[in-house]
């Protein structure tokens, strides 16, 4: 195992402060700590490993000599930094969607397709936190039975939006409680024309929307699922998905409503319940006796996805009903792109191919 | 028209209060209004058209002289009133799931399958909350384009657990806001072994659990959708059904996002919107690029289903998406409840067959 210079790109952000606590606690052998943001965050002070380490602003000279470079401070700044870093030697894993659909950029999550990091040329990207536990739920199950067909709604955490989008919805439910009226200014998407009151509320939007009438959310747990669990093709008709994605008013961890389709008619309830109980990752809470099912508030601050509610639908063979929570900013984010990290250093992958080889 | 000497058991409760309401503003011509509850909450002064009327105990006796009684106080105080109330000449609305299986009590939404009415004796089901509004979103689908396949998954509110389950969650967000620890009594089921935080947190659990892994909430979407859309069979296997209910923390109003699959593959997203902007009680919220959709905090207060978010699964022909909210006290409870009046009112139903013929 070799000793590595790491950057986290976005570090103050809500995923880029957890990045810092999941390499903090990872198997990685970390040399030095470089902690990046805009130039308005530069200058603020957080620790790593008790230490405290100023924040500075990203350049492309600030990637000068590092191995590894977590980013997640927005796609923009993915476009315009990423290269600059692999371009100096650094592996990037971004947890942004600029080159998620790339088909040079394997998109990864370790316990599914780890087998797609060996074709990386620098750059990993790191899924949707919708579509990280929704495969890690599902990935067990294709294994034993095969899968051929997933409906899912999601119901996902304000967290998603960001650090001020979970202020927002805070401050707003205050205003509730008190009987004051609140103009929310980022809710459901901070760039979209209405914003509209999260608190004590549901809406059926996540991210802006395409023309078809799916969301961008709605559209990326579609093809990054499909990227993810056949070989790469977004567009594979392998596995059919499709998906309703909602917002609701939990800080943290995203729930998963997943309706799907066994190719072994054979499939029960209790070989998916121990597929997902073997299953590195994944946890199984399933015990209707005891009311033991996934909860946002049993998830939070956990790296494992949580699974239960496991069903079959009583009028189709081999169609089934799963129930799962993940914390959206761990699993969802920051610890599946440190784990990426972590499969890389163990695979021998932990460098740019063009600069190594 | 007739006068009606009109009842209300559990008048106090949730829905008994909009059921006033909902009586207030109806067609029929009210000549006495009993509000009636349990001994607890007897000696209540609430208004009926602006004038204090003083809340009676249920007896049997309180149904003497009365035409119309509309229950919602709990299954147990229908199965004991409720035949009562109808030996003494007052046609039953029950709002409660005692008789809604029972196979010679109508379970009616009047848009939906008010022929229904036509069996009645003496006793009409009121469906549950999370049904009613579902039948509401399908019914101008099925009849235009035929219907054969239902996948739901439910986001509702805390409302459907009655008004303590309210106010401990809002208790609860308060709590949680300040930091300081609650200890829940009633969520998600007052009656069963454990109680979990509702406030910025979601349950996979509504009523309790069957021996299938459902929940008894999930096995009344299923069961009540097909005893009303395949006239009468609660097992009918016209249309499939499957379901998954959760709890969000959201006061009134429940969201329905539901998956659906139509007999006629020609079937056009235009055609669907046509068909529910069309159907009376429904209204069409279905305009991405205006970010509308329907929302609880619109639908809270309205007698109406609201529907939007209308768009085919692109790798299935015939099959769709829909999002839709209605207020679960109103149109999922009190207004139908009285609505299903108006119309046994208007289709000279409103007596009982064996005492009037």
């Amino acid at each position: 195992m070799s000793e590595y210079n790491v950057a986290i790109v976005g570090a103050t952000g809500a995923v880029g402060t957890r990045m810092i606590q999941m390499v903090e606690q990872s198997t990685l052998k970390v040399k030095t700590i470089k902690l990046l943001a805009s130039k308005h965050s530069a200058g603020t002070v957080l620790k790593f490993k008790g230490q405290d380490t100023v924040v500075e602003e990203t350049t492309p000279e600030s990637f000068t000599g590092i191995d590894l470079a977590l980013f997640s401070a927005g796609g923009a700044v993915s476009k315009q930094f990423a290269p600059e870093a692999i371009k100096r030697g650094a592996v990037v894993v971004d947890n942004t969607s600029a080159f998620r659909m790339d088909p040079n950029v394997p998109l990864v999550v370790p316990e599914v397709n780890a087998e797609a990091l060996n074709e990386h040329q620098g750059l990993i990207a790191n899924p949707n936190c919708s579509t990280i536990q929704m495969v890690m739920a599902l990935e067990p199950i294709r294994e034993r039975y095969g899968l051929s067909r997933v409906i899912v709604t999601t119901l996902q955490a304000v967290s998603g939006a960001g650090n001020r989008a979970v202020q927002e919805t805070l401050d707003e439910s205050q205003a509730y409680l008190d009987g004051k009226t609140y103009t929310p200014k980022i809710m459901p998407v901070r760039g979209d024309k209405k914003h509209y009151q999260q608190a004590f509320n549901v809406l059926p939007q996540i991210d802006v929307f395409e023309e078809d009438g799916y969301t961008h959310e709605e559209w990326k747990m579609i093809h990054e699922t499909k990227k993810i669990m056949c070989g790469g093709d977004m567009n594979s008709n392998d596995i059919q998905v499709t998906a309703t994605c909602s917002r609701v008013p939990v800080p943290i961890a995203h729930c998963e409503s997943v309706y799907f389709e066994v190719l072994d008619k054979h499939a029960t309830v209790a070989g998916i319940q121990d597929a997902i109980a073997n299953f590195d990752g994944d946890v199984l809470q399933d015990d209707p006796a005891e009311q033991l099912y996934p909860q946002p508030i049993t998830a939070q601050g956990r790296r494992e996805t949580f699974v239960g509610r496991i069903r079959p639908d009583q009028e189709n063979k081999g169609a089934f009903h799963l129930w799962n929570v993940a914390d959206n900013l761990l699993k969802g984010a920051a610890w599946n792109s440190v784990e990426i990290a972590e499969y890389l250093d163990k695979m021998d992958l932990l460098h740019v191919p063009s600069a190594a080889e």
